[in-house]
């Protein structure tokens, strides 16, 4: 495995602003710094984006499978409980995917349990905090296809 | 209070154009001077935005938080009823939002009735036709913090 | 416009009594006396009702109708999510009515959430604090027929 | 068969004000007098009650009881699709009720086609204009116990 | 009024022979001949179907249209909860039909509450016995058009 | 504690003669009696209030509230159900309420297992006969604030 | 016990010739000769039905009942799901209905797991293959009523 | 391809005389001429089948399935929403069908948004009016296997 | 009619790439010449258009109107299911709008099965592969308006 | 009455242990002595039982059943939201059950208002608090059979 | 084949004491060893396990696959409706499974209507009384793999 | 942090035999090592625990909190879906939980969508492999307080 791609979608940009006592006060750019720096540690490149359009996001998700990247970490943000667009997007590469949730998605309002991307990612995992994104890495760098 | 910002979301360009039997015949740029007007008289600046992407509307609302804005009047339109990604935007500032619809949303088919944005809203108001975003800018130049 | 029905339901009797991180605490006794000032300065009589009642509240509304009552402001309070006999009153007069709610419903319980009432009145305003009663006079005056 | 109660419900005094087009011209006084008439002919005495209360309804349910009333003919407007305590009352006593609906409740808005009174009357009709209150009347003369 | 065909649906050609606590014992050629008498009284020729087939209560419909019959009394059996084909021959006639239940569909099982017919029909009664099919030939011969 | 309220809602002045299968042949006199005297052995006023009024109970609620009752035994009949009102009632006073019913409401229709007065209630009790009133009562002398 | 009737319902004259994958390669002839054949040996006719036609099967229900036949073995096909005609006509017979389906209903789609006949009839067996067929005339022949 | 089976179903014999603001004033005669005629012209046989029978429509499935028809044309009129015996005699044969609607049925009432039979179809068409059928055919005639 | 825009949304670019066993091998670029070249052969201009970007779909649309497009084909992809920014835009147009699915959507997975954009639509078409799109084509010459 | 049993289902064993500001401080242990004492003071043995084993809790009724009890106080903690297999145990007994929760489980998550259990007791009472087991006791020492 | 497991679930050891009027006065044991008997008839060890412990009919679902058990009858008992640990269970093994119920589970309430382990088993049967045991015994004997 | 218990619920005691085309070859004693020998590198006591009893996993629970464990890794395996005894078990200790599953549940039989343990767990993870306990290891041993 030599390149991973660290997506981050609708409102993480305000990491470290918006409402810390859920998101906590590291802002993205650190968060993005963190996992780069584990990813070196491994020798694996981890190339960042980050977008509030849906349509940004699909097309990065296309441009993965082009560019032959390794697997991909991403956090749709609320995207995550609507976006059929992103869902099929997903299902249409096959680049490994990761779906990351900082907080514990079931223990807050309904809408937020279910996740229309989940079915065509490779795993999803929630909860965890920002370490969950390096628990992404961790996953891609390890797995066995 | 100093600077409002009036956001009109997705089909509100073609106000006065688009079935007027529903929207009536005055024009977003005539809106908008209007509520710009009645600013005016009370000593606030009133800034336009207008747009059919649901990541430019997400964008605005954070900038608007970052540029000290003392009030946001919101149409969201059709994104209203399912862009969680707009509803957590709204959350994730501290400038108090009024939506806005100029139909009685209630009185139409039944997915316009339910707003996954007013949760986090100050408040909602529907039905007033042009007239509620006044209202809107009324409120929002008297409330009481 | 001449004379203008301020209508309260059910509990709204308790204002400044019940709970107050909800409701605030000025009386309803107060808040009439600020809706009715604000009536004077614009030359219309504002009439106040308040009942727990809803036959008294269906009686008020029809009997609004043949006074010639020029609009209602009416919040009715826990009716709102399933007196069907309070909206059928509301669709059988010709006198438009606002539906006002102190609190902004769409943040509290998922009953809160609809409006049996709604789809009869001229629009519905919620969030605003007392000032939504205000704003409701507002447009009773300025709205065009 | 001797004495009938003619009961109607919430807006029913408005017949003949209250939507034309789909209640009709006839007013609440002139029904009752076409019913009166009619219970003449066969020596049935009709006894007449309308109330916008829904307590007020109940206690003359239960009054109809105590004092041997033959049969009840009860149009209870919009009590019918929620008022659980008016069809309580009718389950309490032994008096036969025929529920009436001026229109047909089937072709109107979803609320409208359930009725929490009908699984405790005798018998339910509706959509036949003001002449189904006749034929309720003709049915409790004519049942067979 | 010169014509009125009586048409009874799915399982009432076992009248009288069905589930008498439910029914009663007359049996469908006994019920026939009552509603035919009581229409000759009044110089009304009453037709009688009655069929199992839910095609052949559809060609019956059609039928009644072409010949000209002044009304229908239809009590479509089961068909009632499910057969959207006998809903829509009925809507696409423009011969009067009344819906009639000889028990009270109310205080059955729950599917059968809802009439997938009614919408179509002038009016629906339910709960009359026999009788109830006088009733509606009673309607057929008084109603204002 | 020295003031204990009893309540009873819609149709409870029936008791004794509505459906005695159900709720027994004691009258609602002879309930209240009895748990007057219960409450007398205990140095308890016990006040009783009936009404088949949803108004009149949200009423005498508040009235507890400004008399300084020390507790309330409540049962809302079939208000139970819907009646919003009564449970906002019972949410804006501070006086403990305790719901009571007669018979297992679990055990009964589907409409009776929901309450909407229950959330706001300091505890609620069914199945219990009318002896339901008097750990009702019990509680309320017994209760640790 | 001396005659049980057979009778299959839509679709199934396609047996060995639909969906083999589902059904297997037997036809309905070998299927019904199979089961005349072990009616036989105890000495039991096995009368045959088969149609298309809802209204068919539910005269030859109707039929059964006058001619006293003893038992019957019934698979409707698809009109398990949604023939409460045919249900109705179940529950208006006395002879006791054994349902079957060949495959395993609860291991397919949805709307293949609920039976609007089981609750008329005496049994249902499913997923036992033609088998079942001959399950349920054992359980006719065996039966302690 | 040879020949095509053109098939409509319940109430589609009233064409021209039924609901013709939603229908048109096209005969079915006409209409399956318009249809027999542009086959011709690509040297396709049309044959034409119409019933308001469920059962003679899904024997008619099954013969078609015998003949070696080689496309099926089909509006099955209402029983597109219910009727899982059609629904199961499409998947059963190998010929393909397509599922044509004249109106829009996703501008209609809500039951008739679902289709119980098209995931068993090759493709549905609605909206198009008569021309709907023609487009069927052109597919028929030029789809690749 | 002389102009006729083909619209693709989301994951549409990727045709040919894209779950080939459901898609196929074809590209965009090349069904778009297919259209281009079946729409000269009749003297008609094809503009062809295709983004990922929800609100560029909905700015074409506008666009179309005022260019005074004659028709428009499209495919909206995922938007199809809750783009109601999408339906608006189409409702808020006069062009003719053709909603077409190269994959038969009632046969997949069940949030397919419902479009948020086809009551707006002129009609739909889904399952007949990419030559749906000549099929739309087709009906935009020959609709009798 | 001569025993009772005390029941207590799954997690009741960390009474005093777990969320105390849901359940208090007191233990399991302490609470099973004041029954135990109030038991005796009017010659009733309490026996008691705790298990977070739902086997063992359905045995223990059934062993209740065979030893002759005279009642049962049970709190079958979330085993009360989905164990049929209690309920069914509990309606297979004829020792009456008196179902208690301590905690106002009206006033929790939505999962925790309804009970399967609670059909088949004689009655439930719930958010009185470890108090609520005593009322039980005293139910089951004055009930009238 | 040689040996079967028959299993009993929750609340089946109460058999012939447990509501006589659904499940009969036979006792397990007797059921047991009517089944016994006529396993040997055939040459066939029938060897029997009952438990209220979900936990141990896991445990003996995944023995018998161990054993090399040639079938399994099983009575679920009220785990049947809930229990996808059992369900599960079942899927694990590859010995068919045959569910029993001994009365009709359509015919009961509603939660009685759906199995969440039928999808996993070979077949299921219902209503046929302890004879049901016997049926499956006499499929496990004569299935063709 | 010291001590770690790897729980695993349901069925698991089968991996490697069952199903492994989902769960894969790994039996639950190399997972156990292999978890256990990751642990020992970071020194971390790893303890193993699998149960297919409810009350035995609940149990377990409640001993780690009172053992002082540091952290537990646990797959209920089909509890997940329904055992609200174990959510209240995870909710009612201290020990931070980390919900784990082999397979992406997502992507499966809708039931296994929901968790009624998720929202009182620290996070889950799902679709990761048996690698997935590692990644929870890895959170526990890395997590901040």
């Amino acid at each position: 495995m030599k390149k991973v791609l660290l997506m981050n979608g609708v409102n993480l940009n305000r990491l470290g602003k918006r409402e810390p006592h859920i998101y906590g006060y590291t802002t993205l750019d650190e968060l993005e710094e963190r996992v780069i720096a584990r990813g070196k540690k491994a020798d694996i490149e981890v190339i960042t984006f980050c977008s509030n359009f849906e349509g940004e996001l699909v097309d990065r998700l296309h441009l993965a499978e082009d560019e032959g990247i390794d697997g991909i970490i991403f956090n749709p943000g609320a995207f995550t409980h609507y976006s059929h667009a992103i869902g099929d997007a997903v299902a249409s590469i096959t680049v490994p995917v990761v779906e990351v949730h900082i907080s514990n998605i079931h223990a807050r309002e309904a809408f937020r349990h279910h996740s229309v991307i989940a079915p065509h990612a490779a795993g999803q995992l929630c909860g965890f905090g920002l370490y969950g994104y390096e628990m992404a890495l961790d996953y891609l760098m390890n797995r066995e296809v």
